[in-house]
């Protein structure tokens, strides 16, 4: 019997490096980008095409996009915040536009600086301008399961949301932990309401391990047929609501349990691991990767010596 | 319905303390374990009744036994090595006496200076010597999942090891993953045929977080019938062959966890949050412990000023 496949986006290049206090080089991202490409990723967010006042971090994202390395079967996804981005973008020769707006109303007008209302206006307009252009459209959905100002989010607002985008055509969601609040058996209860409702979407999951929940999420979404996961290269991307926390999913922690666990991720952990290795100098912290610093679980070490003779 | 019950046991105060590198105050472990013994634990692994010369940190053994404040339905266990350390902790009276051995041939050499043969002889003495002695008797056994210098172990080991141990009349077996190598699938094989196979044994799963799995496991280990766990207070206890890595599962992350599970822990954990965030002083380092950075899943944080007028 042949694997189960699941596909894995990484998102450290944008989500990551938008976080980071340091600037990241221009030539250091593509970089990165390049060696990820060659590591078997179904996507990777390669940065974003938001305001470079906004953002500085990612200031570079016309740049990034017409020099790195295009891998044929790897589909380089951007953030897209409005439709000035969107033919920014577009110049660009994107595979798909991600979208973004909260769930959680609060969350939306503190972290997008307006109301729902108007992100999904202004979706809509983007989703308008993307007609007819030769790129995929995702909307991730943020906070779907629970906003760090409002706590629990009512999941009729969740499904009222994926409805309204899939009643304009969108296919591609992906729902959002955007601040590590999701446990197993609320992952499990959404996908599976997600999946049995809207069977035409690809959903991918995206989680953060800030309660150290993200590895059992990824396992407890599997269980219902979801497949796409977005992770981070070294666990990269903070929480501003919990210093010190982990952020994103860590990439390499989750090929390595879904490797084990019997799936085929069609990522090389080893050549995943030596891009990982060169996080720390590139952000200038010590990074949440547990697969960086203890590696695979089957690195062995010498025994001491001596013990060979023991009676 | 009323909820399944998850049992508990906190091992920080000797698998966490043994592997700090300043001495923890005998008053501050006292006051720890004193703290943990009101929170709701079914186990505290106090100390260990080691030579004082191997393990200078757990030289206060004795008096920390005779100082802490018993709690009625809390068992006290402590480790103990040989038959010296078993006289020692009968003078003290404890609960529980918590004898290891490795599943590992090279691990139990490195480990402990001595054969499994030998290591299972001097086991076999501390079981005699404690037979009509009013303690309960559990054999833990490292490197279940895997050993860090030998790689995968045969299962075949591991059951004849608990085979053995059943023999000799023991009904607690600690089934321990000492350096993080297991993975969800292995742990519902092993813990499956343990129970089917061995039904009058009580088995608690040890997991460490090393490659961060344990949280995972724990859910795994859960589903085929598994209901005691050890865990560790902020995470404490390390992996010396990963330095960095996580050590043992987060007491307060898997709390966090199987609450929200639906489990009933019996543990108050805010209360325990509160002792876990008495660590970083006592260690003098960061601990691993994500819910005491993050708080629970419910922990909200105020919205930034202005955003309530947006139209």
């Amino acid at each position: 019997m042949s694997k189960q496949r699941i596909y894995l986006h990484d998102v450290a290049p944008r989500d990551g490096f938008q976080n980071e206090k340091v600037f990241i080089e221009t030539q250091d991202k593509i970089s990165i980008i390049n060696e990820l490409s060659e590591c078997g990723f179904a996507k990777i967010e390669a940065t974003s095409f938001t305001s470079p006042k906004a953002i500085p971090a990612l200031r570079d994202a016309e740049q990034v996009m017409h020099e790195i390395k295009r891998k044929p079967g790897v589909e380089y996804t951007v953030l897209i915040p409005n439709v000035r981005g969107a033919e920014r973008a577009l110049s660009c020769g994107i595979d798909e536009a991600n979208l973004v707006m909260s769930v959680s109303e609060t969350h939306n007008r503190a972290n997008l600086r307006m109301t729902r209302e108007k992100s999904a206006q202004g979706l809509g307009q983007i989703i308008e301008a993307l007609k007819g252009a030769p790129v995929a459209v995702n909307v991730s959905l943020s906070t779907v399961f629970g906003c760090p100002m409002e706590g629990d989010i009512a999941s009729s607002e969740v499904f009222r949301l994926i409805g309204h985008f899939a009643d304009q055509g969108i296919t591609r969601i992906s729902l959002c932990d955007t601040t590590g609040m999701a446990y197993p058996s609320q992952v499990r209860e959404i996908c599976k309401r997600a999946r049995a409702e809207f069977p035409d979407i690809t959903f991918t999951l995206h989680f953060h391990n800030t309660r150290g929940l993200a590895q059992a999420n990824v396992l407890a979404a599997i269980d219902t047929g979801i497949d796409r996961f977005d992770a981070s290269l070294g666990g990269l991307g903070g929480c501003p609501y919990a210093p010190g926390a982990s952020g994103n999913a860590c990439t390499e922690e989750v090929v390595h349990m879904l490797e084990l666990e019997g799936f085929d991720t069609g990522i090389d952990l080893d050549r995943l691991l030596a891009v990982s290795a060169r996080l720390p100098d590139l952000v200038q912290h010590d990074i949440p990767s547990q697969i960086l610093k203890a590696g695979h679980r089957l690195t062995t070490h010498p025994a001491p010596e001596g013990i060979a003779d023991m009676a």
